[in-house]
């Protein structure tokens, strides 16, 4: 079940994609007396029987009318995150080799590599990235699986991670290489407005096999860049949630971008970095196509 | 002018502190036709007029009544901070002397180096840290000044940055080094819960001179550990500023730490942390003093 988020008529709404990925079922008409007002409202509060309730109507074919997904503007699932995204750095042994040989003093850590990015908004599906040539003229993607967290949760057991999750979603950790280098810690480069790109939607959990199995992949301007599977992270997503929620709260709303494989531009030689007029495509299959341009 | 939020006969108010520190002004009996419910809301609102009229009441005695200090809960002046807190690393040359000796693989970078640190609540003074020696056994703290943004910016040149600003506060950047050396980026180890403490007040800018120079002392049980002023900052505010604002919008609320000098306790040799039944005092003498007890 695919959660998306629209604009129609200056309203923004919430609705469930369909399976076809052509139409959209409003949540107004699915779910006619209960209103969630943002995506953020909906994951704090959507209930067990709602969910069923949404499933029965995608799979039955419900009564209400439903809307052409290319007749509305297709919005990110979450605009303004509840705190700054979390990240889990070199996630993937092809990728760490190619950082270790492009960023400065690069040296694997101990343990998974966790930063944060700040994203004051986040771009959706056909949103621009505005390029700074004037900062930093070595402009990368990273498609990553964003997990999306549901339930409040501190120091969660790996075996039970699964139960904290809402959904997933295509995330795009837009990397400014310079001012990642320049400023000692990754934040500054990671953090430039319209850097943060996800959706189109949020597919519910309950959708995928835990741990997920997914392939992962980038284009730049239709040229694939990136191409792995989830299954070769070097730290799993349970592990992920335990790290991260040690002696530290996770809560509904939370997004988790779980790392990049190798291929990412600063990996060539030499370097392929994204410069205005270039398009960026991120996919992952089960849950869709994520495309940016760059301005 | 410092504006206090505090609790009484269970509501949440916010006041401004009187000269003396004992006595506290509620804002509804100061701008009766003006209500404020958060401080994010005073600082996103708050006009030039109000605060003028705000400082005469405080300078000739205002005729509303006022309620001592010690009768009510303080609370940190801002309770959930809209973003992930903006922080400057290494920003004393004698701190980044004892960093690079204690940290792993620790490089001054080429410029200043900017991190994240997650605080979905903030202490206030008199707040209690929670350790977790079974995670961390040690447990550090870092006076520091923090800026509070008072206007939405986004490439501001330094010349301009005091327009930014709304006010200052103290602040302890507590961290876990072990958990700060083993993800590699700095992050995780900054950000367990209570470890950010802040208050006892946000002093309006407009009673310091620009840029700040203040002292700056952080005590463990009374016993004084750092001693430095913010005129020994190696990015002085007005760079700082520039530098966070470059491709980044900062929003009114958006509080910047500001680094910290030498004497924390990874710096002593052997190392002095903090443990359960501690109590760590930061101290900025024109803002105020902020205690806080281990637990």
């Amino acid at each position: 079940m695919k959660f998306i988020r629209y604009e129609q008529a200056d309203k923004t709404q919430i609705g469930i994609l369909n399976q076809a990925g052509t139409d959209i079922l409003p949540l107004s008409g699915l779910l006619p007396h209960r209103s969630y007002a943002t995506m953020q409202e909906l994951i704090e509060n959507i209930t067990g029987d709602e969910l069923a309730q949404l499933k029965t109507a995608l799979h039955t074919g419900a009564a209400c009318p439903s809307v052409p997904a290319a007749q509305v503007k297709i919005l990110p699932p979450i605009d303004k995150p509840i705190h700054d995204i979390l990240c889990v750095g070199v996630n993937y042994r092809d990728h760490q080799k190619e950082a270790s040989e492009a960023l400065n003093d690069f040296k694997a850590a101990p343990r998974a590599v966790y930063f944060a990015k700040r994203a004051i908004h986040i771009l959706g599906d056909g949103g621009e990235i505005q390029s700074r040539p004037d900062l930093d003229d070595q402009l990368d993607y990273e498609v990553e699986l964003a997990v999306i967290i549901g339930r409040r949760g501190k120091d969660i057991p790996k075996e039970e991670a699964e139960n904290y999750i809402f959904g997933y979603s295509v995330f795009n950790d837009i990397s400014s290489r310079r001012l990642q280098n320049q400023h000692g810690q990754w934040f500054k480069g990671k953090s430039l407005d319209t850097y943060t790109a996800m959706g189109p939607v949020i597919l519910h959990k309950s959708a995928l096999p835990f741990p997920v199995e997914a392939d992962v992949r980038s284009y730049v301007n239709n040229e694939k860049r990136q191409d792995s599977n989830t299954r070769f992270f070097l730290t799993d997503l349970p592990q992920i949630i335990e790290d991260l929620s040690r002696g530290m709260t996770l809560e509904p709303g939370d997004i988790i971008a779980t790392g990049t494989p190798a291929g990412v531009g600063m990996g060539f030689r030499p370097p392929r970095f994204m410069k205005a007029g270039d398009c960026v495509t991120c996919e992952i299959p089960p849950i869709g196509t994520l495309t940016n341009y760059i301005i």
